[in-house]
C-alpha cells in the first residue's frame, strides 16, 4: 500500500528546533545546561500542591474532572483580574494551556497569510514557532536597550498586525524597558495605530525593585497582555492566560475552543487553591531571592572566567537569562560543539532572530544549574572561547617542528 | 486612544457556536439537558486520582511540575501503543492537550487555504471548527448506515487532503461501521490515494460487543489515529493522542510544540499512575453498563412516547448519541427554543453538516442525564414535537372568529 500523505506548506516548512536538538544533547550526563530555560524545580511548591489535590478532589471532584467552560475556571479569572495593576474584568481574562497557547491564537485571531508581524531583535522563539502556521511575514525591529527604536518603528509599523514585545527580563536577552520607554512606546503605538502583543511570563521575577507598569496599563484597548503561571508557581501545569479588549476576546475564545476545548479543569482548581490567602507573597520573593543570587554567582564568575577575552554580556535586574556576546569574528552556533565537549551548554542566540542574525550572540539562563554549576560552566565556556580565539600572528622562529604543538 | 486591530480573515468569519449558546442556555435550573456530550460524572475515578496524585507527587513532584518533552510522557506513550490493536511503536504516539488539540494539529499540517477536506455527512461540529482555522473548502460526503457512499467519494476522493472519520458510535448519530464497510473504506481510500484520519474517542464504550478493528490497523501507512482518555477516565485532565506515520509525526510534533510546548506533564503523570495494573479491565466496564442502561432507557421511552408522531431514531451498539429525525416539515433548530420552554435541550442536527444540512435531525446524549431525567425529558420532547405537529387540514366550519386560536 502507498502512502498517500500531502503535507501544507507550512509543515513542508517546518524544521527541527534548534532549542530542542540542543536540549537533547544536554540531556546527556555531566553536561551542565545553561542552555534550557527551566525553572528551578527547587521553587515548586509540591507540598502545597499535594494539599491542592486531595482538597480539589474531596470537595470538588466531579466537576474538577468534567469538561468545562472555554474561558477558564471563574475563580482563576478572578484571580488574574485581580492582581493586574489595571483595571481588567475577569470577563476579559482567557485561561490558556501555558501563555504559547496564547500565541498560537494570537496569530490566528491576528495573523493572515502574508500578514506583517513585528518582534523585538530578538524575539523569544517560542513565539516565531507559534506564529508561523499562520504564514505571517515576519520582521525584525531594530532594538537598543531603550527597546524598540523609533525610527525603525515609524518605517515599519505601518500595515503591520501588531508589535510583539516582551518588556521585562526579555527571553532571550534579559533587557528591559525603563519608564520613559514604555511610555514612548505606547505613544508611538498608538499614532502608528500598531496593536500591541505584550508577553510578561517573567516580570514577578524582579531581583531590587519592581518593573515599570507594563505597556497594558497604559493603553488597555491597544495592547493584548499575556501572562503565565510556569515561573513562578510550576511549568508542568500548563496555565497562563491572556488579556484582551473586549473586541478581541470572543474571537480568541472561539479559537481556544476549536484548539483544545478548554484548559484543564483540575489544574486550574489547583492554581487556584494554592493561590488562596497571599501565597504569592510568601512564595515569590524566594524564588526572586533564588535568581538574584544565582544571577549574582553567574556575573561574578563571568567577571572572573572572561577577563581579556573580549567578551560581552549584560546585567539583567530580573528574569531567568542574560545575553552574551562572543569576540569579533566568532560564531555562537559553530562554537556549540566546542562547549559542549568541555561541558558546558547554551544556546545560540542565531535561534532567536526573525530575519539576519547577529551570530556572535549567545543565551544563557542562570536559574536551572546551582551555584557549583554555574561556576564550573562559565569556566567551560571561557575555556571554550579563549581556545578559539584567533591566536596573534606570531614572529616566526626557527622551531618549525613546534607549531604543530601551539596551533 | 483609538483600536487598532485588524482581525484575520478566518477570525471575521467565526460566529458564536451553537453549542455553546445552548449549553448555556441549559445551565438554567430546571432543564434537563440531552444536549451536551458530558459523560457521566458517576464514572470518573476520584478516588483512584487521589491516590495517584499524592503518589506522583511524593516521589516524582520536581519532574511532574517541570517542563517536558513535547512528545509526551514515556510510560503513557507505552501503555497507548501497547494497547491499541496493531503494531505501533511509542514513538508514533503523540500526547496532545485532549483529543481536540490532534484536530487542531493535523489541520496544521495537512491543511493549507482551500485544500478540498472531506468529512461525514453530518460529522463531530470541534472538528469543522478545528479544521476551519486553515481555511479549509470542506466537504460532506454522502453517508447511509454503511459510512460513506463508495460513489460519492469516487466523485471526491482524487485532490482531497485527507477523509475524517469516526467509525465507531460516532458523534453525532451515533451510528457505526461494520466490518466490511471499513474492509471497503480502507481499500477504496488507498485505491484513491486518499489519507484517512480516524477519530475513536468512543470505541470502548460499546454496549454488547467490542466493534471491528479500526481503519487505522489495516493500514497504518495511510490513516492518522486519534484517541482520547475522556470517555474513559475524566475529560477535565484534558489528555488524548494522535499515531502517525513515521512521514508525519515530526511534523506533528512540530505542530504541538508551537501549540503549547507540550501537554501538562503532572497529568499524564496521573494518567499512568491511574492505568498501571489493569484499572481499565475493571473500570471500563462498569462505564459501559452504565451507559448500554442509560441507552436502553432512552430508547424505552422514545417507543413509548413518541408512537404515531413520524419521529425516527437509531438504536446505537455503544457510545453516548442517538440521533433522531422530526417529521417532515419540521426543523429541529427552530423548535429548540419550545423543547426548552418545556424544560429539555437537545443540540440541533444542523450545526453538524459541513454543507446542506438535514433541518429535521436531533442529537440526544444518554449519558449525562439521569434514568428518571431521561425519561421525563423524553416525554417532554414528545410533547414538544406533539404541540409543533401541522393539524390535520379541518373541514372547514361556520366560525371564522376562533381560526386564530387553533392555527
Amino acid at each position: 500500500m502507498s502512502t498517500p500523505w500531502t503535507l501544507s506548506r507550512r509543515a513542508e516548512r517546518m524544521n527541527p528546533s534548534v532549542i530542542r536538538e540542543i536540549l537533547k544533547l544536554t540531556a546527556q550526563p555531566g553536561i551542565i545546561s545553561l542552555a534550557g530555560g527551566l525553572p528551578s524545580p527547587a521553587t515548586f511548591p509540591v507540598d502545597a500542591f499535594a494539599q491542592a489535590c486531595a482538597e480539589v478532589l474531596a470537595t470538588d471532584g466531579p466537576a474538577a474532572l468534567q469538561y468545562a467552560a472555554s474561558e477558564g475556571h471563574g475563580p482563576l479569572r478572578e484571580w488574574v483580574a485581580a492582581q493586574l495593576p489595571w483595571a481588567v474584568d475577569p470577563a476579559q481574562v482567557l485561561i490558556t494551556t501555558g501563555s504559547q497557547q496564547a500565541l498560537d491564537l494570537v496569530g490566528k485571531v491576528l495573523i493572515d497569510s502574508g500578514s506583517r508581524v513585528l518582534v523585538e531583535t530578538p524575539t523569544y522563539l517560542g513565539a516565531l514557532q507559534a506564529f508561523a502556521p499562520m504564514e505571517p511575514q515576519i520582521e525584525g525591529v531594530a532594538c537598543t536597550d531603550e527597546g524598540p527604536d523609533p525610527d525603525d518603528l515609524v518605517r515599519r509599523g505601518p500595515s503591520a498586525r501588531f508589535l510583539y514585545v516582551l518588556p521585562n527580563f526579555q527571553n532571550p536577552t534579559g533587557r528591559s524597558l525603563s519608564e520613559g520607554a514604555r511610555q514612548a512606546l505606547v505613544q508611538q503605538a498608538d499614532r502608528l495605530g500598531l496593536p500591541l502583543v505584550e508577553d510578561n511570563p517573567y516580570g514577578e521575577l524582579w531581583f531590587d525593585q519592581p518593573p515599570p507598569a507594563p505597556l497594558s496599563a497604559r493603553h488597555p484597548d491597544g495592547c493584548l497582555y499575556l501572562g503565565s503561571f510556569s515561573k513562578v508557581l510550576a511549568p508542568g501545569l500548563r496555565l497562563g492566560y491572556v488579556v484582551a479588549p473586549k473586541a478581541i476576546f470572543p474571537k480568541l475564545l472561539q479559537a481556544k475552543q476549536a484548539a483544545d476545548l478548554h484548559t484543564p479543569g483540575f489544574n486550574q482548581r489547583l492554581a487556584s487553591a494554592v493561590l488562596r490567602d497571599g501565597f504569592m507573597e510568601r512564595h515569590v520573593p524566594r524564588v526572586r531571592a533564588l535568581y538574584r543570587q544565582q544571577c549574582r554567582v553567574m556575573l561574578d564568575a563571568l567577571g572572573h572566567e572572561m577577563g581579556g577575552l573580549g567578551v560581552q554580556w549584560n546585567a539583567p535586574e530580573g528574569g531567568m537569562f542574560l545575553w552574551l556576546r562572543l569576540p569579533e569574528g566568532m560564531d555562537a552556533t559553530a562554537l556549540l560543539p566546542q562547549a559542549v565537549a568541555r561541558g558546558v551548554a547554551y544556546v545560540p542566540g542565531a535561534a532567536f532572530y526573525a530575519d539576519s542574525a547577529d551570530p556572535r550572540t549567545l543565551r544563557l539562563s542562570f536559574v536551572t544549574a546551582s551555584e557549583d554549576q554555574i561556576r564550573s560552566g562559565i569556566a567551560a565556556l571561557a575555556a571554550t572561547v579563549r581556545e578559539a580565539l584567533p591566536r596573534p600572528t606570531a614572529v616566526p622562529v626557527a622551531r618549525p617542528q613546534s607549531s604543530g604543538v601551539t596551533a
